[in-house]
């Protein structure tokens, strides 16, 4: 593996298959033709699957961010009262998202590498009866928390049984187990590039049918509203020219899950990660927070620039991520999704032990007063 | 050419040639790594160039009309006051925008199918001198309708030299001349899959250095903002996970116009556009409204139903628009951009010709009572 196409392992993008890259270069078809509007309910179908619901999946030729504060937008109208689950940096930019849009709410603040628990949930309902929402981060990719999803919406529908969930799943989808209709869920957010093993560039919103009925249609053409496109979906098209290309990647994804199987996609994640994790204490490592994730490993080796092993290990092929916010430097990220499998995780620890072999010296911090 | 794969004559999507297709079946690369700088910049110098300014270009993973939503919503903060060209879909839409997002929108009103001379905008401007913007639609592919838009900035200049103009160009950027700098514009927004002859999936807002000085940033990350975007840009970088796959086919196609020249990519849609008019008119056909634009011709055989023209026209491998609103059914519309010449057009003219060599009897309106 050279230098130049590394294997990719951080949280998105990632690496993408051959099988993925083709169906993408398919020669174009016109949004409005019959032969699209067949490939687009076979894409609804396998979307479903993925989300383990009945209920329509939008997607949006937008950034996940984008699909979420869309999300938020669309479910939750101005001066809404919400709370907003912030311990992580994509959880803080949500509840940004919410202050300057003029809904109004309540942070539930846990420490970066903290996580949540059913009993904080259900303390904060009880503080706030009025709440018409909560956005919940299914795993944090900063810090490498991931919530239990299922206990924690099941101790608020024992509270709430009729308030929106709205859930960033952007890494999870795909990766770990999520059961939307099961668990009862409104709205699940994810994009191309994490689980889909897809290049980047589109979003996808699972809704439940509580919300699509309460769902305000916005009148005019607002591109920046879910009701917007769902009143095309649900005639099977799209508001505006949709990114055709990078959808026949995603169907192509899409059925070779299906043929694989969701929980054989989830059993993969686990054993990468379990092995990584494993790996990584054994070279004298330690997790970052509770490192209760599958879908990636935070971790670190003390008092060195993370930065430094990094630049090492992409020379040697294997791209990971870092820090993030005031963890810069101090962390390194390897997700447990995209195209790969065990291979590339063993290669990878074969490969930090050669990196780290002589010890951690050349890999301090700089100087700081040199700058 | 089979009917599996017709030639595409909408305005967007295009036909895209199989060297775009394979570029954006390259490997990912990583969008924080040095190879994707060095990948973004050579962009950015290539989008310089097809605009036509030494301004920067912001990259947008967002469809056409929310890169001109955006725009507006960025350089007309609410309670702005600007004037709207409205006459076509596209126009109509922006209007629609301004009026649902807090900008006082005056409309420039014209019938569909009408054109703006620079003595109504001269008049509009004199009527309503505390404008802070106006916006332009440089073609607008619902009716065919290409504004002098060279001659439409210098009439504005001359009234108001520091009014904010925004163009959409969605359709004529490399098809058909327009000099962003020279002529003095502000804002002007394509997409990939219209003259850059790429899928779809991507946008491009080139703005002037008055506006961006005068742009407010905002401090929160808003996605559906420009300013969050242009602080990333000028370091370099994007604010998400940009669609790099699309952009490996938007820099192929760069590439291979600035090899052919703009002049000659222009002097080519212009001689497509000739061809085809000149030879609707001895088919019987009639040019719809004024009918001047070289991005597309826009056309009726009288009162026929065009969608049954057009149906056989797509059995025999060519894919044209029909009508838009109270246009559906009476005219169709030919694109002359993407990566096509004289052969599709000569091509489409003779399939034309073998379509209706038996009169146009068989494509009449079915009878309206039986429904």
């Amino acid at each position: 593996m050279s230098p130049e196409s590394p294997i990719i392992l951080t949280p998105g993008p990632v690496t993408v298959p051959d099988f993925v890259l083709q169906a993408i270069g398919q020669p174009v078809v016109h949004q409005r033709s019959k032969a699209f509007i067949e490939f687009f309910s076979e894409l609804q179908a396998g979307l479903r699957y993925l989300f383990q619901t009945e209920g329509p999946v939008i997607v949006l030729p937008a950034t996940g961010t984008m699909a979420v504060e869309m999300t938020m937008k669309s479910l939750f109208p101005t001066g809404s009262n919400i709370a907003v689950q912030a311990n992580g940096k994509f959880g803080d930019r949500w509840l940004q998202f919410a202050n300057y849009s003029g809904i109004k709410a309540v942070p539930i603040r846990l420490p970066w590498g903290e996580n949540l628990d059913k009993d904080t949930i259900t303390s904060v309902l009880e503080a706030f009866p009025d709440l018409d929402g909560i956005v919940l981060t299914h795993c944090e990719t900063s810090t490498g928390i991931q919530i239990d999803l299922e206990e924690i919406v099941f101790a608020i529908r024992q509270v709430r049984p009729d308030m929106s969930i709205v859930v960033d799943a952007m890494s999870t989808v795909g990766v770990t187990p999520l059961y939307m209709d099961a668990w009862d869920v409104d709205a699940v957010i994810c994009s191309s590039q994490k689980g889909l093993f897809n290049p980047s560039g589109v979003s996808f919103v699972a809704l439940s049918m509580r919300v699509l009925f309460q769902m305000e249609i916005p009148n005019a053409d607002d591109a920046y509203h879910l009701g917007h496109y769902w009143r095309f979906l649900s005639q099977g098209s799209f508001p505006f020219t949709p990114p055709t290309q990078l959808l026949y990647g995603v169907l192509e994804a899409l059925e070779k899950i299906k043929e694989i199987g969701l929980p054989a996609r989830w059993n993969l994640s686990h054993q990468m990660s379990q092995y990584f994790k494993t790996a990584i204490t054994e070279l004298g490592g330690r997790l970052y927070g509770v490192g209760n994730s599958d879908v990636l490993t935070a971790f670190s080796f003390g008092e060195v620039d993370h930065d430094k092993i990094r630049a090492e290990l992409l020379a040697w092929g294997y791209e990971l991520a870092g820090g993030q916010g005031f963890l810069k430097g101090k962390i390194m990220r390897a997700s447990h999704f995209g195209w790969i499998g065990m291979e590339e995780i063993t290669g990878l620890v074969s490969t930090m032990k050669e990196v780290l072999q002589d010890g951690l010296d050349r890999f301090q911090f700089d100087d700081e007063e040199e700058e």
